[in-house]
């Protein structure tokens, strides 16, 4: 396998230009899953991801959803111990705005030199997760053109509603469970320690949505005539919101804590080792004090402590200029990240009755798009760790972190509770990658080493 | 002067169908000063105002500013003891959104039956402040026909930016004084009692303007990967918008109360005598509890009390669906009514220090669009009072009320110092119009005896 894997890596060096060009034509696509105008684009994008893994050698069909459509693709080696594994990514990314703060249009992917990172690839969705997923196709090509073949069973699954809670997912499962199933599932959409550092990814956060629209007066009201007497929907909106953190940033929501999952004090050790700099990964974008749980550290308070968080906030008049109106509802969206030990649908409760007990007088709170999904942790000692570690020490000459992460990738837990797999959590991304913002980019080297990083862990899965 | 008032009156009766259709041509015109969209809109409404001026027989004239048009026009009655009188109107309007809230379109003026107010117009600008002003220029209008000519000197102004600050005006009062003086100013941008009841104002509350961005992180972060640590700017905006108002609805902003004129005892028992209905006014609009200064009535908090109002309010992601981000920045939109006694500089400079001072750590306030103007009230003894008194029994058969008002017209404040008149504010609007909000609407009888008042009132200011 030496040899073949040697061929497999040389291929992937020395098609590195084209393997750019078919990133770039993905990022071109603006797969936008959360907002209906972008519906065309996002089946434009699973056809796609289709045909491309058609042009591997895969056996690829576009299944239609309630939602957006799910790529499944089929590699099968024809040999009874051959292992098998899934591999999952989303073609769908995050909305570009704000527009106005890219330096050049999100959905025309460029490269740039970056003082910290060398040649990055600069798009929506370039780290989140197109260039990721595209790291491991690209080691599938490499595999099946220079190792003359996948050496094990390869399922894909690409799914284009990721970023707007993934509701066609649990449907999927049932009516296509079995075509899904195999050993293990692998998933690139994680971090590395740091860009030169690689990880893998054995703790990640629940996400759990809500969005509450307050109502105050029947209309907008002028506030010459009413200001004073009426109460404005967006004071009581502002009332709520200051509540949900007390002073030491802990979330006020009565029951939020109950049974959690604290970390095992080998955990805060191997964290404590990693020597991690609390005020540069603040200074980095701009802050300078951890508005979390006063008494826990940054990693904590990202790996291992849930959070209440505001993502966005309306009511009133917003366009130039004044308008002297008390509006009739203003509304905010919320989002809570999870760890382990706590209920989705409970947090979700007892957000409902917080927001309901801490509106003043006249003011009535409905809630929206609700959703979500519990924090799942991996078992460290399954032997694919083992054989990631290896594989990643290989490729980059450093240790490989075992660590938690903050954000949520539901289908790990769905992979475990409905289809029986475990799954090995290795992504490429870097922590200034600006995924969700403005000027995302991809390191080039995450996208190469990356390829490469997946071309050694297949060859080692295959055994 | 009796037979000549009774012609114009009758004039008035019959050339109703021709006054409404000259009201729904300037109604048409989307002249939303505040945003900068409409501005040829504007232009032409002014156009429209001269030319609608010039038909009348004024010598008529659309000057232009550093912003909107203002239109000045003059009826001189070449007798040198004639009266001589300033009008004053504004041809802009409300912006018209949330425009899915509207019926129909709001530029699309129309008759409708309403249980309360039998036939009213409903229109952006219907109320506030076309078919106010309008109903002045009718009145001219069947002077000049019915009457022979207006029995008095009249100058007209109509301002483009009374719904955006009027920045104009100072420097336009400053080089057009002299043509613009008078001995008295009407205004007609005010309310009645209620639908039967007419009213004059002797009181107006002042206005400042503020908007506040609260920034956080240097960036749009992911809140998987910052959530926790990173101070959220909409966390920071809620704290300080939650800390404007005490519990017993007071103004927390440090000496915002010093030096505020009470309102006399007397002033007190005239309003007690309105039997006005605290709940029905309230419940007009969907509210239950008064949500000012606990003890304070509400006529008094409408009138006599100052507030602190978020108009709007923005920050993070708004569209459709859910994006897990932490926003760089929030920003909150608010006015400040003022009685007499209050500095706008002042309240300004408060505001300010008082946001500086109520944002968490790594939350920083910049403040932009600031502005405004005092509050006012009238001399209840001057002569004019009680001309207009006379003529609003005559006309609607109802005692008029000398009534405070909630609202801001700096006009009335800027005639008094600049140009040393005095003003007398006679409006026709009720307070179900909805101005400001959308479906607004002005009474048809509003419209037709607010014309016919006008008339009187000129015959009687004449003598």
């Amino acid at each position: 396998m030496g040899n073949t894997l040697d061929a497999v890596l040389t291929a992937l060096d020395n098609g590195q230009g084209a393997a750019l060009e078919r990133l770039f034509n993905i990022l071109r696509i603006p797969s936008i899953s959360t907002d209906p105008a972008y519906s065309q684009s996002c089946e434009a994008a699973a056809r796609w991801c289709a045909a491309e893994l058609t042009a591997i050698g895969f056996d690829a069909t576009v299944h239609a959803t309630g939602g957006k459509p799910m790529v499944v693709a089929h590699w099968r080696v024809d040999e009874p111990r051959a292992a098998h594994v899934l591999f999952y990514g989303h073609y769908d990314v995050q909305p570009a705005d704000p527009l106005e703060l890219w330096h050049t249009p999100p959905f025309e992917p460029r490269l740039a030199e970056d003082a910290a990172n060398g040649t990055v690839i600069v798009a929506r969705g370039s780290s989140d997760d197109k260039g990721q997923f595209m790291t491991f196709l690209e080691a599938c090509r490499a595999w099946r053109g220079a190792g003359n073949g996948l050496p094990l069973s390869v399922t894909v699954l690409l799914e284009g509603e990721e970023e707007s809670g993934s509701p066609s997912l649990a449907p999927f499962f049932a009516s296509h469970g079995a075509e899904l199933k195999a050993e293990l599932a692998l998933v690139c959409d994680t971090g590395q320690w740091n860009a030169k550092r690689p990880a893998i990814t054995t703790g990640l956060r629940g996400l759990v949505h809500a969005e509450v629209v307050v109502r105050g007066p029947s209309r907008d009201l002028h506030s010459g005539m009413y200001g004073g007497p009426a109460m404005n929907p967006i004071r009581g909106l502002a009332q709520l919101l200051s509540r949900l953190h007390d002073e030491n940033g802990r979330v006020r929501i009565p029951g939020f804590y109950d049974g959690i999952v604290e970390p095992t004090p080998e955990q805060l050790a191997q964290w404590a080792t990693l020597d991690f700099d609390e005020a540069a990964f603040l200074a980095d974008v701009g802050l300078s004090r951890p508005a979390g749980e006063t008494g826990r550290g940054v990693l904590e308070q990202i790996w291992a402590r849930p959070t209440a968080e505001i993502n966005g906030i309306i009511g009133g008049y917003t366009g130039p200029g004044t308008k002297t109106v008390i509006p009739s509802e203003a509304s905010a969206k919320l989002t809570f990240r999870l760890v382990p030990g706590q209920d989705p649908a409970k947090v979700l409760a007892s957000f409902q009755a917080f927001a309901r007990e801490n509106l003043p007088a006249d003011c009535t709170a409905t809630f929206i798009n609700l959703g979500g999904s519990e924090a799942m942790h991996v078992d460290t000692g399954m032997p694919a760790i083992r054989i990631a570690v290896d594989a990643l020490r290989d490729e980059w000459g450093e240790e490989p972190v075992l660590m938690g992460a903050g954000g949520s990738i539901p289908i790990v837990k769905a992979f475990k509770d409905t289809l029986g797999m475990d799954t090995l959590l290795v992504g490429f991304g870097v922590k200034d990658d600006c995924i969700h913002s403005p000027n995302e980019k991809y390191n080039l080297t995450s996208f190469h080493k990356g390829a490469r990083s997946w071309a050694r862990i297949i060859g080692a899965l295959a055994g």
